[in-house]
């Protein structure tokens, strides 16, 4: 009588609470990319024409602004996609939800990096490198909740086979990008 | 048997964490914008006059804040408006959620611009010309949900053409707005 | 027929929705609240000494990111037990609710100027004076709300009463604090 | 008859609010960690080796940054295991968890100090000390609500003992590195 229940103690991460954190750090992510734009000092207030100057010098931050709200929002969904899928948390799936949020998390100074310097091959495989840490996190994840037994009942075998292929595909394709990166910034 | 089924792969985002991300979004960027101000520097640490005088020389800044905090909180109530007739979520609508996230998310850095150079004809057109692209996007959304079918079947025929002529009315007026200031930092 | 019903495109906002960005939005504020507090430069990086009186010379900053975060944490319960009551949301709410909203996100720049400034009466009175506004439109918010015949009938007349006089007495409080602080730094 | 009911003027926070709260600062400190990353001035706008030494400089940010995310990832988790037991939130057990919150929004001041200084031990005590006062405040919030009796019935005594074993332990361990960092710091 004196011998707890087995799982009154056990570990138990809601659901809904962790996609709270997710939406959470993703929209802070998304908003904060922004905040690596800065108003130029301008010699002359009223000149139309130094201020556009001002700001075509800085025109890669504005692309890495819109390249890195993008890619933000397209892991945000694949996180959704991924996600609704699964029944419960184990342990080992929250570690790797922590790291997918901690790249998603850096990726903000990935992008100011990014812009800041686009043309060094340094920064190009730093950005990809977040990427691919994401990615293969994601993946990771899918893979140990399938060995957990967590995936919904309601995907069948074979729907099942073809994310993990798709998840598999992914990682490829973005750790041979980081990879041919990494090579060129090593190479120069 | 070996044939998945048609939708398990399907395209879904669910319409709740849309709208959380949403909702994030709206709140940082409307917070964010007070980053933009700054603590000025005083050589009288107690000298109530020189911090005002300090305030008001960045009074633009200060105005800036609350037009923009009253424009996201506009934005902000109409996309509420728009959503809560949607059905569910294509692809296409994503793309263009993302595109009006983008742009509110982006809008901390023109509320900044403008309030730093208000008499700067350049600045007024990128405040402008984020808005435009915000609700052009916006526009586009209620489109696509239309063509789609998405729209709930609670909307009789003629609201939901009334919601569109709305729409239409609201861009442009936008545009036109956006347009005139263009042509006046143009012609400047 | 042709005729829209007339509610159809009538306002509505959520209140779960308008929650969420009131939530959000106190987050964000309580947090950045911390961007004020800056990573002093030292001399010797090893030095304990050095770092502590460099501290220590921001007491004052430390001690305002207390208080605020203290005051934001009451006035976000207060919102609570005020919101609680309300059935639905009219248009004057919103606009007041966004104006309380305005003033609680504009917080972090009122507490970064009193840490920074505390001896100067201008910056307490910015201080007093963006929690008066957050009150006064508290208020305000209430008294629209029982016109609007929005609370709840749940609460009963007399409650109803006690409310009000609860919320107007909070507002005479703060109102003669901020004038008290305004005349101090006038008379200064 | 006109003598009000008694609780309609109580105290009541909801938890789903406070939860939201709760994710949302976690949400934001753990996102904002990356602000303390600065994108480092180069004088060679494309050398890796310049890039690569100056990142290399500020190892201990980066080191911090991960440290940190994880450290608030795990006091996110322990939250969440000690909220879903409780079944409402008494005035004590508000003012513990906003001094939790508040501890978990500092914390972020902490790791850009420790991530600059690592090898000063007061900037060591103070990230040990962030995370005791938040074990703290956690740890009487726990006993508190145990004095409330707001712990959920389900929750055997046996278990209830468990968990407060579990939170004294921690507390133990937490007091005893911070009190040995700040041995540390005064001792240099």
């Amino acid at each position: 009588v004196e011998e707890p229940a087995p799982d009154a103690l056990a570990f138990v991460v809601s659901k809904s609470r962790l996609e709270f954190l997710c939406d959470g750090i993703f929209a802070i992510a998304m908003t904060i990319l922004v905040l690596e734009l800065k108003v130029p000092e301008l010699a002359d207030r009223h000149s139309v024409a130094e201020l556009a100057q001002a700001l075509a010098h800085h025109g890669s931050t504005f692309f890495s602004y819109l390249l890195s709200f993008l890619v933000l929002g397209v892991m945000w969904y694949r996180q959704n996609e991924h996600y609704r899928h699964l029944r419960h948390i184990t342990r080992a799936m929250l570690a790797l939800h922590l790291a997918q949020l901690a790249a998603a998390a850096f990726f903000p100074f990935c992008a100011a990096l990014f812009g800041r310097y686009p043309t060094n091959n340094l920064s190009m495989a730093l950005y990809t490198g977040c990427v691919a840490v994401y990615t293969l996190a994601s993946t990771a994840g899918w893979l140990v909740a399938e060995r957990a037994g967590s995936i919904s009942t309601q995907l069948s075998p074979v729907d099942r086979k073809r994310y993990r292929k798709r998840h598999l595909r992914r990682c490829a394709v973005v750790t041979c990008l980081f990879l041919f990166c990494l090579a060129r910034a090593l190479g120069s």
